[in-house]
C-alpha cells in the first residue's frame, strides 16, 4: 500500500521518499511499514503546508459481519463507498492526490508548496513515526508553515468542522496466568484456580455501566470545567438523534446533547476491547485457558498525564488482583500511549479552512473537539512549533473502526473541493501567529 | 472421518451402517455427521458387548501453541504420540479395531460379538445421538448385554483405573447486545453503554478464585457426603505432584489429595471459557463490540437436575443484569447439557475389566469416578437397560481439549491388549446382575 501511494505522488509530478522506520519493537523479524514523504512545489514565495495521513487500517474479516468483501470497495445506489479505509483513512489522503490532480488537470497554479508524511502504522500507536518526525522537523519538513491532518469526522453529517482538540488513548493489557496450558474444564475444572476468573474479576472493576471509571485517582486529574467552557456546547449542530443514528441504538448514557459531547471531547472513558487466549469463536469448547490477556483502553484528556495514569491503573489492578488471593501470576502493561492535544483555533491555518468551509458547503462550520486520539497532532505540534488543524473529510456515519465501514461520495468529492479551496485560502490568508 | 472409519471396520469384515442423524438444530444448512454402527460376529451362544467411541475432537490451531501440526501425528523420541484426537478419541477407537485386527492374525476367535456404535458430534454435546440410541436400543443393539466406553483417562500415568462415576456438563451463554454495530472507543467511549462492561460485570459474578459457585441454590442441591464415601477416597493412588503435572503448575485450588478428588469427582464446578464478539486477537484495536457472549459450564453431579440448574442459573443472571440499569439487553441460555452417572461397580462388566486390568498391568485398578461428562454413558445405562463401563486407554497427562494433546505409545499397545483381555473375561465372567 506504502508502495502504491508513492508510485501515486511521484506520477503526479511529486519528489518521493520511502523511508524505513527499522524494526517492530518486539518482534525483530518484523519490518515496520515505510514512511511515505513527499515534496509538491518548491517555490520560496508561497507557504508551505505539510499534510498528514495514513495508508494502514484497522483488522477487518467477513466473518465479522461485513456486508460486503472489505478489501474490495463497493458503492452502493446511494452512494456509499464500503471498504475497510475508505474514510479511516484512505480516502482523506487520496483527497490530497486528487488536489494536486485536478490543478493538474484545469491549468490552475498550484497556491502552496506541499508537504506529505503518509504512515503505516497509525492503527498500532504510530509505532516508530515520533522518531521520525522529531529527526525531520528540522531536515524535510523544515520549510512547513503549518501542519494539516484530515483523518478525523464531522460531528454529525451535514454540517462540516473544524476540530482544535483530540483525547488522548493508553492502551493496556492485563495478562493472568496459572497452569502450563490449556485444561479441559471436566477433568480439572474445581481442582485448579481459573486465570479467567481471576480476569473476569478485574474487569469488571475498571468501569460503571454509566460509564463512571472506578480507578481511584483518574478522575481527579481531570482539567475542571469552567463556565466560559460549559457554553461553549450549546451551540454546536448535535442531536441525540444524531448519536442514535451513529450508535445504531439508544443505548447512550446521558440524554442530553451537552453532556453526551462533553462526555466524547472533554473527559475520559475507559472501553473494555475483549480477551485474549480464551475461546472466541462460535460454540461450545471446554477449555480452561491456561494464559488469557485482557485489553482495555483508557481516552484521556486535559490535565492527565500518561505517566500518572499508568502509575493509578497499574496501583488499583495490582492491588484488586492482591485481594483475590490468587496462585495465578498478574502482569499489566501499557501497550502504548498518546497524548491529549488543544491548539488554538483563532490561528490563520483555521481561519483559511473556515473559509473553504464557507465556499464548498456554504455554513460556518462547527469548531469542534474529537473523542478519539491521533497521537502523532501533538507530535507534528512540538516537533515543528507550527500550528496544526485537523480538516475532517468523512461524516459521523462512516463506521471507522467498525463493520461497513464507507464513505460517502459525496464526503468525498466536496471533502476533495474542500481540501483544495483550504490550499487556496491558506496561501491568501495574512499571517497572525505561528 | 466417519467414512474412514466405516472402510476400516468393513475391511475387517464387520457388518458397517453410516446412519445419517438430520440436520444440526439451528443450522439447518448442515448434516451432522453419519453415526457409525457395526456388528463383528453373531454367535447365539456368546455374549454381545456393545462399545461407543467418537471420531470428532475439540478445535485445534498451530496458532493455539501446538508444538507440532495438531493434524499430523508426530511420535517423539520418548513414544508421546501427538495430535488432536490421539488420546480423545480416535487411538481408543482405533484400540477396538486392532484387537479385532490382532485376533484375525493370531488365528484366535473372537470371545464376543461385537456392537460398535462411533458418532462425531460428541465435543459438541452428542447432537441428535440420543434420539438415535433410544430408537435403535430394541433393535440394532437390542443383544447387548453390557457396555464399554473408552473415552477418558487414567487418575494418573502409571495405574489403570474403571471409571463408575462422571460429572454432567450445562454449558451455557450470555449474550448482551447495544449498538447496532462495533463502535470506535476514541468516538463513543463514554456516551455509549458498553455491552463488553455488563459482561464483565455478569462474570465476575459467577464463581470466586477459589471455586466456590456463587449462584445462589446451586451449592444446595449437592448430595451431602457421607462417611461411608468419604472413605474411598484414602486408598486412591493420586498425590498432589500427580495434579501438579497435569496443570504443568501448583495452582491449585486445595492442597490435599482428596479434597481435590472430591472437587473433581462429586462437587460441581464453573468455568468461564471466553468471549464471542470482542477482540481476541494479539496486538490492540480500539473496538467497543456491539454484541458479545459470554460462555461457561457448570459441571453438575448428583442431585443436580439440569432443569433446575437452568432455573437458577437464568434467575441469578438476569437480576444481576437488572442490578445494572444498563439500556443493552441481554439473552442467557443454555447451548446444552449432558447428566452425570453414577453406576454400580461390583457388576460382572466391572469384575472382567478388573481382570483384564490385572492380566495386562499386573495391578489392581483404581475405582474412580471422573470430573468430565460423557453425557451417551447414561443415555446407553437408560436405553439398553444394561450396566456401562468407562474403561479408559489414555493417562492423566495427556492433555485432551488442550494444545499438544498426546497418547503415549505404551498405553496405545498396553491399552489395546487391555480392551482385547476385558472381552475374554467378559466372556467367562459369571451372571451377576443385568
Amino acid at each position: 500500500m506504502g508502495q502504491f501511494l508513492a508510485s501515486e505522488l511521484e506520477s503526479l509530478g511529486a519528489e518521493v521518499q520511502q523511508r524505513p522506520l527499522g524494526k517492530q519493537p518486539g518482534k525483530e523479524h518484523l519490518d515496520l511499514p515505510p514512511v511515505i514523504i513527499a515534496r509538491y512545489g518548491n517555490d520560496k514565495s508561497k507557504r508551505t503546508i505539510l499534510v498528514y495521513g495514513h495508508y494502514d487500517v484497522q483488522p477487518a474479516l467477513v466473518e465479522d459481519g461485513w456486508a460486503t468483501k472489505p478489501f474490495e470497495l463497493t458503492i452502493d445506489d446511494k452512494g456509499r463507498m464500503y471498504g475497510r479505509g475508505s474514510t479511516d483513512d484512505k480516502g482523506p489522503v487520496l483527497g490530497w492526490l486528487n488536489a494536486i490532480e485536478a490543478h493538474q488537470k484545469a491549468g490552475v497554479d498550484f497556491p502552496v508548496n506541499l508537504l506529505c508524511c503518509f504512515e503505516g502504522m497509525e492503527e498500532y500507536g504510530s509505532e516508530g513515526l515520533d522518531d521520525f518526525i522529531n529527526a525531520e522537523a528540522k531536515k524535510f519538513f523544515k520549510d512547513a508553515d503549518a501542519v494539516c491532518i484530515s483523518d478525523n469526522y464531522w460531528l454529525g453529517t451535514e454540517k462540516p468542522c473544524l476540530t482544535y482538540g483530540l483525547r488522548g488513548c493508553n492502551y493496556y493489557s492485563v495478562e493472568i496466568k496459572g497452569p502450563g496450558q490449556d485444561l479441559h474444564s471436566g477433568v480439572f475444572g474445581g481442582t485448579a484456580q481459573e486465570p479467567m476468573t481471576d480476569l473476569m474479576t478485574i474487569l469488571s472493576k475498571l468501569v460503571s455501566t454509566d460509564g463512571k471509571i472506578l480507578i481511584p485517582g483518574i478522575n481527579e486529574m481531570v482539567a475542571p470545567l469552567t463556565e466560559e467552557e460549559k457554553k461553549l456546547y450549546g451551540p454546536i449542530a448535535y442531536t441525540m438523534d444524531n448519536l442514535y443514528e451513529s450508535l445504531g441504538s439508544e443505548t447512550s448514557i446521558f440524554n442530553d446533547k451537552e453532556k453526551t459531547l462533553m462526555a466524547r471531547w472533554r473527559y475520559p472513558s475507559l472501553s473494555i476491547h475483549g480477551v485474549e487466549g480464551a475461546f472466541s469463536a462460535p460454540g461450545a469448547k471446554t477449555v480452561i485457558p491456561a494464559k488469557v490477556i485482557g485489553k482495555f483502553s483508557i481516552r484521556t484528556v486535559p490535565n492527565m498525564e500518561s505517566s500518572a495514569v499508568n502509575e493509578a491503573v497499574f496501583k488499583y489492578i495490582r492491588s484488586e488482583f492482591a485481594k483475590l488471593n490468587s496462585k495465578n501470576s498478574l502482569d499489566v502493561y501499557c501497550q502504548h500511549d498518546g497524548k491529549w492535544w488543544v491548539a488554538s483555533p483563532s490561528h490563520w491555518n483555521f481561519s483559511a479552512a473556515a473559509k473553504a468551509v464557507k465556499e464548498v458547503f456554504g455554513v460556518e462550520p462547527d469548531m469542534t473537539r474529537e473523542g478519539g486520539s491521533i497521537p502523532v497532532t501533538i507530535t507534528f505540534e512540538q516537533a515543528t512549533g507550527k500550528n496544526v488543524l485537523l480538516l475532517p473529510m468523512g461524516s459521523s456515519t462512516d463506521a471507522a473502526h467498525s463493520i461497513n465501514e464507507k464513505l460517502d461520495r459525496r464526503n468525498y468529492i466536496e471533502g476533495t473541493k474542500l481540501l483544495g479551496a483550504y490550499l487556496h485560502y491558506v496561501a491568501e490568508e495574512p499571517m497572525t501567529a505561528s
